[in-house]
């Protein structure tokens, strides 16, 4: 019986464990967070400023660029704790996690070499907006690794609406890159029009993902945010960029007006985000103090077993302070005490309650954990299938995402479903375009 | 650079980290896996004895309870190493497991009880049977736990593939326990003809779930293993119970040889299921020193780079052994060092090649462990709409069974689709009975 106590006390030891790797995990998906909103700001100055010729926005770039390396700072001091790469106290998922920390870092460093081509000009705004956009990405997935890895289900329900705010940011970001480079050339961009609608499209997508799982205090705020927004205007504006023809020629001064009024609504989407990645650590701190004063708490039970011992003279008495290093060597004399009773009716009814209460708890997490992943294991499909496209079509990220969203359309289907049809078909596709 | 290259090493190590907590997870399978052997020769002599008013198999019994327990003994003194409850040393999926043992451990206590009853005759085969099966239950899960929580694929797939022999095997140790009641009592059990389909029937089901998740090699001796099987005696004792009306009387000296026959088959099973799980830690030992030859380990990178950095004078040359501790401090001097390349296209392109094959070896990883994950995800569900009927229509657990594989053949679906509306259907249905 103290051996059967003893491992739900290092189960729920275990637990908290996990919950508190998972808090530093948070941490670090917060500093990445105001991260990636720096280098968003720095990502839009820099396409007003090359796309104007080096005429627009000079000293605003630079201003941006030292705030981008400041908070990119901040992180990298986070990482360089000794216990973060420790692997006795990596969390669950550590491999994951760690590999998608290197390929963030491996594309942070690549701004170092970018920042110097454009303070001599010498990078396009659509060649600087890409690898920009590629070190975002590498810091998204890190987001999403997190959630994908999360133990707790409630935490991992806020990493899935962070993760889906951030990329719905991350689209109207490029898509304040793409308009600000538009009307600071003068001109519609390469891409043209198909490009914008698709950013416009999918961060609504991403949005609606965010809805759906964020707490509603942050919904609350979402729509006052959204209010507070000046979406007559981003409209407004939206439309000229959508309507330009080839010959359309735009008022220069309109970047400036278009950059401040996507940024105003990218600093209140802003504000939300950091809310909601401030919370991830009072969830995580929660969800352990729920633990620790819950009265099914095992480690309470350890302690009146061990003073009802001192009483009854149970063998095996003196169980130590670390519940587990002891206790089940004393099996065989434990077992026939436990068999005869002399703990009473009550406390062994009590461990009944507990294993049953643990049992519960536990299958309700893994449901839990399993309908939050189910729909991330649905957006790794869907990018999975993308890049197949993009490899063996040749086709552009928004391409291959408007071909799967069309095929789902015209057949009728889930767009997930469109994707496991295009991965199942890989095999069959020809080795590169 | 040196930081990105840090944490290729971080994640190594935490993989590294992760099979061994694996292995020492599969040493404890391996050992629950002894110890539900010597139970079930444990219950099927005391069915023997207990049906045959203790007339027959009294030592026997005796014996096999002495072995039961040294196995138990073992199987404690493993737990309660100081290690193994500790959390920052427990794998991933530590409290589940932890949970596990603590029910496993609960129901060991209880045979203590079980056999003093049995000793003098106070108790029923049925109840024995019933007694031990709970026990024998409860180590299974543990071993389903510990295949549903493994890292690794290739060892998540033999635990899969152990779990089913070994309830396969249960299966048949349940049909070797309810014949030998059977024939000790010289007439057909209470729960008669359709319990023994079910066991025959669903023993099969687990071996073919067995054979496809187990290496070529023990499929290979599973084949041999059944040709020494004494299958045509066993089918034709089987036949007799099958064939027995109410009326029926057996010679009771067939017990014995239905014990003998059905024990033969277990010992079968017995020496293929010890030989796969003690295949375990090879397999997780083989898969870490694969991880420390791997030719893509990031650790020679990071002691090439090392050398460099005497060489060159690199900002933080002197990477200390324990890689994690100091370099991700120098960032900021670090990246400009990256991006104006001093270390060669080639260190640069190595550590681009590393990336690249990590990501590749990890994505892989999820998709492997993945789809087996997804044959345990589906027994899960069966189990759990096999519990909803039990307590909602007051089935037993082979009713339960029987009535959803009923269905699913009656409708043409597949037993996960049956057992998915089951649990759907569970809010509808009336509270108890």
């Amino acid at each position: 019986m103290e051996s059967t106590l003893a491992f739900l006390v290092a189960a729920r030891r275990c637990e908290i464990h996990d919950l508190e790797q998972l808090a530093r995990a948070c941490e670090l998906v917060q500093a990445v967070s105001a991260l990636v909103h720096r280098l968003q700001d720095e990502r839009g100055a820099t396409n007003l400023h090359l796309a104007s010729g080096g005429a627009r926005f000079g000293a605003e770039r630079a201003a941006r660029a030292s705030a981008s390396e400041a908070t990119e700072l901040a992180v990298r001091a986070w990482l360089a704790q000794p216990a973060v790469g420790d692997p006795a106290l990596a969390m669950a998922g550590g491999t994951r996690l760690f590999t998608r920390i290197a390929l963030a870092l491996h594309a942070l460093d690549g701004l170092v070499a970018l920042r110097a081509e454009i303070a001599t000009r010498g990078c396009s705004a659509e060649a600087a907006t890409r690898r920009f956009t590629h070190a975002i990405a590498a810091l998204l997935a890190l987001v999403f690794e997190a959630a994908d890895i999360a133990t707790d289900p409630a935490v991992s329900r806020l990493l899935v609406a962070l993760f889906n705010l951030m990329q719905g940011k991350e689209l109207a970001g490029q898509e304040r890159a793409a308009g600000a480079a538009a009307f600071a050339a003068g001109a519609p961009g390469p891409a043209g029009e198909h490009a914008l609608l698709h950013l416009i499209e999918a961060q609504e997508a991403c949005f609606q993902r965010f809805a759906a799982f964020c707490p509603p205090d942050t919904l609350a705020a979402w729509s006052a945010a959204q209010a507070a927004m000046p979406l007559a205007e981003l409209e407004r504006l939206r439309r000229k960029l959508l309507a330009a023809g080839p010959g359309t020629a735009f008022v220069p001064a309109l970047a400036e007006t278009w950059f401040a009024c996507c940024s105003q609504r990218l600093d209140r989407i802003r504000e939300l985000e950091a809310a909601l990645a401030g919370g991830l650590r009072a969830a995580c701190a929660a969800r352990i103090a729920a633990l620790r004063r819950d009265p099914d708490d095992p480690q309470s039970l350890m302690q009146a077993l061990s003073g009802l011992a001192d009483t009854v003279a149970l063998p095996g008495a003196a169980l130590p302070a670390t519940a587990l290093e002891g206790t089940p060597t004393s099996a065989q004399a434990d077992a026939p005490a436990s068999a005869a009773g002399p703990l009473g009716p009550q406390l062994t009814r009590s461990i009944v309650d507990l294993l049953h209460a643990q049992s519960c708890r536990l299958q309700a997490i893994g449901d839990e954990l399993a309908a939050v992943r189910a729909t991330l294991d649905e957006r790794k499909l869907v990018e999975r299938a993308k890049g197949v496209l993009m490899r063996h079509q040749g086709l552009s990220e928004d391409e291959a995402h408007r071909l799967l969203r069309q095929t789902a359309m015209n057949q009728g289907r889930r767009l997930v479903e469109v994707a496991q049809a295009a991965l199942a078909m890989e095999a069959f596709l020809p080795p590169h375009g």
